[in-house]
Parts: C-alpha cells; structure tokens; sequence
C-alpha cells in the first residue's frame, strides 16, 4: 500500500517539490533551481535526481510511492503531451509523464497545466474542499484558471482548457493583449492591468488620490480603494465588471458550485470578492447565480499539493 | 444482456419516444401528446403507460431492457432532480428518475435537460461522433447548448450547465432578453434575435433589400444571404461576430474538440459556419483556435437518441 506521493510544481526560475501523504499532508517541501540552458534538458533529470535524493534520504522505497505529478507552465493535454513550454526553454512537443517516469524507474507520472494543478490542489485540500465543480481563478500578473468537474481536471483537447485570461470580454477595445488579441480579460483584472486602468485615470483628470504619490501597483491600489479613494473605487468598478461578466459567462457555461479566487491580488483581502460578485450576479443566468465566491487558502503551495493529487486516487 | 433502452423527450406539446438498439439503432418512434393539465401530473403516468404498452406489444421483458432516459424542459441535475419546468406547468422540485423508474416497475432510469441530452444524442451517433469533449448550441427560437466532456453531460450544480443562450457578451445593450438581462447571446442569435436585427436595419435606411417585401423571418433571412443581399449580408456579420464571440469564450474555457450547431437556424445550410467560425477565430487564444465547426445532423431525434445513450455505459 503507497503511504506517498511526489508533488512537483515547475517554474521557470525554481522547481517546487514536495513529499505528500497519500492524505495530502505535505511532510516535506523544499526548492531546486530551474535550468534553462541548453534548451532546458537539465530540467526533468534535475527533477528525478532530486526526488531519488529525497527518497534515499528518507529511506522510501517504490512501493511506498504512489507516483510523481508535475505542474507545468504550458498546455498539456490529458495524456500528459506538452506541447512547448516558453517560460523552461522547451520548444517540441513531447510526452513529459513519460520521460520523468523513465528518469524515475516507471514510478507512476501525471501531467498537467500549472493553473490546472494548483485548482486540484485547491479543490482537494484548500478553498474548494468539500466541492465537485469548482473554477479556479488566479488574479496574478497575469489572468489564469482551472476548470475542476466531478473533481478532476479538465485539460481541454490540446491542454489549453481554463486559459480564461485571454477570454474577450471587451471585444470593441482597442489596446493590444500580449496574446495579440484585443480585450481580454487579463488587460483589466490582473495586476498589470488594474495598474493600467489606474494611470488612465490618474492621467485623465486632476482628480485627488492617493496613488498620485509613490508606487501604483495592485498592492497600493488595493490598499487606496480599503481607505476610500474614489478614483481608485472607480477603478475597483470596472475591475469587478468585467471580471464579474467574464465569470457569469463561465459561470452559464459550467454552473459551477463555487468560484476559487487565488493569486497575488487576491491577498489583499476580502475586499475584492464584492466588487467581482456584484457584478457576476447582475450578469449571469439566474439559473447559476447560486455559485459562491471563496478566497484561495493554499497560497504558493496549491501547485505541489495539487501535483500530487493527480497520482492519488 | 440488455438488448434494447427507451429513449424519452418531453415537450411542452408532444413527447417523443423511441425504443433504440444498445448500440443506438432506432427500431422503432412514435410520440404522444403532453397532458399539462392538472399541473402536468399525468405527462409521468402517460409515458410509463406508453413505455408499458411498447414492451407489451414488441414482446419485450424488462430484463432485456438496459433502462429509459428522459429529457426535459428545465434544469435538472446528474442525480436526475428537476426544478421546476415551465412548459410541463410543473412547480415543484423533485426527482425525476426516482419517480418514472417507480411508475415502470424500478427499471433504470436517469433524466437530463432536453438540450444536454440532444448533445448527447450528437456526440454517440451525431456529428460529434468520435469525439469526447464537445459544445452543442442549439439556433432555434431561442439559443440552446450542451456541454459534452469526457463523452459525458456536463450538468451543473443546479443542472443549469449549457445554458448559453444567456451568456452575456454586450453588456451595453440596453434591449431587455426575456431572462431580464440585457446582452445575452439569444438576443442576437437566435431567429427571433435575427429578425429583431434585419428589422432594425430595414428601418434604419431605404437601403436595398429582398427582405423590404414579403416576411421576414430567420428562413427568408439566410435565403437573402445566399443571394447576396448587402443588408441582410451586414446583419449575417453582426449575428456572426457575437456568436463567434461567445463561443470563442466557451472555447477558451473549455478547450473542446467540436462544435456541434444544431436547430432551426442552422438547417439554412453550411452558409452559417463560416460567419461563426471567422468571429470564432479572430476572437479566441491561440491555443483554442483548433476546434471544428460542424452541422448537427440527428435533427429532431438527437433528443430521445441522446436520452437513450444516458443509460448505456
């Protein structure tokens, strides 16, 4: 019988790893570099060798494991083909379960989208326990997601399944997305986006504000709209509209149970979860208004739990 | 061995039943009239009897029987409990599968919504045969839609999944859909939303236009089209840019293999796809843009042949 698992959470600076109980406690976690050389093929034995450490270090056998999941910044579809990975200097595509099973002796490997894992790792031991049919959502310097149904993930047919960053909620805008499109759901709910929208403002008038001295960044932001700044409320509005629109849609589309919000702009409180739920019931099909709306708990570490979930049945 | 299944599909004036092969094979369908009367109390009662009378008259046993599945108007959830149903003058929520399995003697019994089902009926022995994750949307009086993942119904925590007729994708329309939104997607791309959009321009100029004489419906409309009518060409664009904006969301959300497009609208021909499908492309992330465009083909038996397939594994 497997006492554990591998959770494995891949970035392009550093590789989380974590020892997990088949339960989901992480008994361990710790860190490696990323290398990005030579095309990134260092990365996946790095990865192994490290895990063979950790289980020679422990004295942990192969039987007592019951497999390796590995978070990737890329898409990767349901049988654990990535198809590039920019961020890791990967430019073919592959199937990376297979490769890091062989570099692990045919230990059992999963795959899967970072965004993707870090939604199971919520919805196994994090905001979204208890549920079945969850939306993740990662408010960051960029918009990313994950689509949990009946409690495991869906990948989509080329791994691209949850990218709800890039849904085109504003279709009549005229800036460019880094995507190439216009008016995606990124250029106004991530980080980078609100602090766009708040120096539109602070340069459209003389209005008074706190941002008009020192740093804007989501941080401040958030810290401004806590203290009362109208122009920065005003900005927290159409944060929350279009957010809120973008996931009435998901939310006619999957009805799910609950809306996990994660990422960095999420810490700065429950404050922000009104200006998105507003919106998303003057929206969406009152059929599916019943969702909730819930902070992320996991923080850094839903990637590597969510890992390891996907080798646990 | 079970041999054959029944295959049910209420609506609000007739129901249609079909008595199926386990290997989707219609050996035989007929319909029987909806009795709303008496807050639709009898419609249950009538379709055991007519499913009693079938077996009765064929010679068939229960034993040769996999079960019956039934699709209704209104959200029902994977447990098979219905919230009411309009159409069926039913105001209360109880499980449906429970009760028609008891009027037929506990034979296996499960229910979806009727738009969940006819995406079922597609995806088993449709256009979207051979695939497993699928979006149907339904063009008719109103905008109906399915999700297929996994070769399953995607039913939603309130069996409300699907329903993206009443996505909102303008939010700055200021003309009310029935559902008391404005900027659902049926505004513009059902028949009713096209003819709402050639009104409002045959009023707007003195333009040119088949369309000025005789009726003007969602028929007469494509057949314009087809002809090379400049307005109604103009209005086909409209109805393709937001169709195609809806569904580059859902394709970005759900990454899935194929559209189905089913319904009324959609007989017009292969006219259609290409106005959704250029919409569809120029608005979804790049990883997504993959999805095919096809024509439902099972027409009005996608229902009780998707009914069916709910209880064949």
């Amino acid at each position: 019988m497997s006492r554990y698992a591998f959770g494995i959470d891949v970035g392009g600076t550093s590789v989380k790893l974590g020892l997990l109980t088949i339960d989901g406690e992480v008994v361990e976690k710790w860190e490696i570099d990323t290398d990005t050389s030579e095309g990134g093929k260092n990365i996946l034995p790095d990865i192994a060798a490290s895990v063979k450490d950790k289980m020679a270090e422990k004295g942990i056998k192969q039987e007592d494991v019951a497999g390796a999941g590995i978070g990737l910044p890329g898409p990767v579809d349901e049988n654990g083909v990535i198809n590039k990975a920019v961020n890791l200097h990967w430019d073919r595509k592959f199937n990376i379960a297979e490769e890091l099973s062989n570099l692990l002796s045919g230990m059992h490997v999963k795959a899967g989208n970072d965004a993707n894992v870090a939604a199971l790792g919520e919805v196994w031991q994090g905001a979204g326990k208890g549920y079945k049919d969850m939306v993740m959502v990662t408010l960051g310097t960029g918009v990313g997601g994950g689509i949990i149904h009946d409690g495991k993930i869906v990948a989509g047919a080329d791994g691209a399944a949850g990218e709800i960053g890039h849904l085109c909620i504003r279709p009549d805008e005229t800036v460019s997305c880094n995507c190439g499109n216009c008016g995606c759901l990124e250029q106004y709910a991530s980080a980078t986006g609100i602090v766009r929208l708040v120096k539109e403002e602070l340069e459209a008038s003389d209005e008074d504000s706190l941002l008009r001295s020192g740093e804007v960044s989501a941080k401040t932001f958030w810290e401004a709209v806590g203290k009362g700044d109208k122009l920065c409320i005003r900005v927290a509005e159409r944060f929350g509209r279009y957010l809120g629109i973008g996931l009435s849609i998901i939310g006619g589309v999957l009805n799910p149970e609950v809306f996990v919000i994660g990422g960095g702009v999420s810490r700065s409180g429950d404050l922000i979860l009104p200006f998105i739920e507003k919106n998303f019931k003057a929206h969406v099909f009152h059929a599916c208004a019943n969702a909730k709306f819930v902070r992320a708990t996991l923080g850094n570490d839903a990637g590597l739990i969510g890992a390891a979930k996907m080798v646990i049945d």
